[in-house]
């Protein structure tokens, strides 16, 4: 049977049927949250919920539960559908209305969880993937992790058709970040990032290597850059829940290089893998 | 009995059960269309079945049946639900899908069709509404119909937080639109709008808008202008397949003014309606 966490029950799939009304089926109108299982254990659950509420806020959702009451719902779905390794899908849409861009705030928000399967991302951990360099054309209020995501989507789509794993995506004011992963360059023991402003989803991912690059002394610039720096980066590689951190090999697109798997981007992969052991107990 | 259009069958509403999966619940993964019926009859309903392919090929979703198939579909349920005068909203999203930022193209795609009411705007056309000015956040591809519309749910929020009736949306590059309509300004017997390129949703209404315009003999300008331009509008009209042809009375936020309710706007409205006579035998 596969279990499913609608509001505040877990169903049998089966069981859950989506309201034709629900504005997350009309507006995309809400927001979500990935959040990896090791061992058993939640890794940075806190730092997900925490997101997931301010999601919320940006768009005027009321959660109607506190967190304690929701992270308490996920442990009990986890021990339910007994994941060991994985991750847990979690959204809540505003909930269901008569069909108008106007909401009212009044709408009971739907709640909807599942479990994901662990994607086996150990080969392009050691290996690295490509990239593809294309336009960001979507829109200016990424820091939101909604599930308006047509343009990640598209641009996904872009990078496989061209043998690419992830597409990275610029702006007239930089390269901002993966369709579904943050970007990170090395050059001379230093990380380059896109600030976490508007323009990009502030990945918890992303935040970890920011604390692992302090502990290990590495200096961060969080400043945009035009594509073509890409052109010297030492290393790249991209971070995310599913992907931990994943080096890019070679850019392909709007700017085409290739690159090796270095020794930065190694020495954060295991300082993660460090910080995944010690949080979650889990050797991965 | 409220009955729903869902893929190739007219149901009881509680028989529609979107399955959780799909990808328009994921990822506003999906695009749409709403038809005013007048006096029993579609109006323009080849012109909105023509966007709705378009829309769907710009993302690489194949519509699975012939247009002439799903107007008999709409047709068929326009009969069954009694509509005299109102609309028929339709959606098409990818498909029911493990979730994947990746579509596969192998999805099928799910139809949901339901009406919705006569949303009664004589009042407006005939004294106008209150629009409120602000930043354009959306995507770059506006031209694309699609269910991720959180931008412009944001916007038509805002405006009526600020007692407006609708968001009027400006980048750096000019004013593009409303938050679900076109905007129109006239100076001189000529009207000014948006062009219809990737920045904005080309409106059917709009579209015969400037059809009639071209009857009329009234010069039409279809390129972008700064929002300061709306403080020297003799007239203002926002169009949609709802609202029709809608008269600005003031201007909020970002830009103030007032304006009156012009000839060249009731000029317009009183073609309109008779196109919409002469396309759908209705007196309206």
């Amino acid at each position: 049977m596969t279990y499913v966490l609608f509001n505040d029950s877990i169903l049998d799939e089966a069981d859950v049927a989506i309201s034709y009304k629900d504005r997350g089926y009309h507006f995309g109108d809400g927001v979500y949250e990935v959040i990896r299982v090791y061992n058993e254990e939640f890794f940075t659950l806190d730092e997900h919920i925490n997101r997931l509420y301010e999601s919320a806020a940006k768009i005027e959702i009321t959660i109607p539960y506190e967190k304690n009451a929701l992270k308490a719902m996920l442990h009990e779905y986890k021990t339910k559908v007994q994941t060991v390794n994985g991750s847990i899908y979690l959204q809540v849409t505003r909930g269901v209305a008569d069909r108008n861009h106007l909401y009212t705030k009044d709408e009971v928000p739907v709640i909807l969880g599942f479990d994901l399967p662990d994607k086996g991302v150990s080969q392009k951990q050691e290996q690295g993937v490509a990239a593809y360099v294309t336009e960001d054309v979507r829109w200016l209020r990424c820091d939101i992790k909604s599930i308006n995501l047509l343009g990640n989507v598209m641009a996904k789509r872009k990078a496989y058709d061209h043998d690419c794993d992830e597409a990275i995506l610029y702006r007239d004011s930089g390269v901002t970040e993966g369709s579904s992963s943050n970007l990170f360059l090395v050059n001379n023991q230093t990380l380059y990032t896109h600030p976490a402003n508007n323009l990009i989803l502030n990945g918890i991912t992303r935040q970890e290597i920011l604390a692992i690059a302090s502990e290990l002394e590495l200096a961060v610039i969080e400043e945009p850059f035009p594509k073509e720096v890409l052109l010297h980066a030492e290393e790249a590689f991209i971070s995310s829940t599913s992907l931990e951190i994943v080096p890019v090999h070679s850019f392909k697109g709007d700017i085409e290089t290739t690159l090796n798997v270095g020794p930065v981007t190694k020495k954060l992969q295991y300082a993660f893998q460090e910080r995944v052991t010690k949080k979650t107990n889990a050797s991965v």
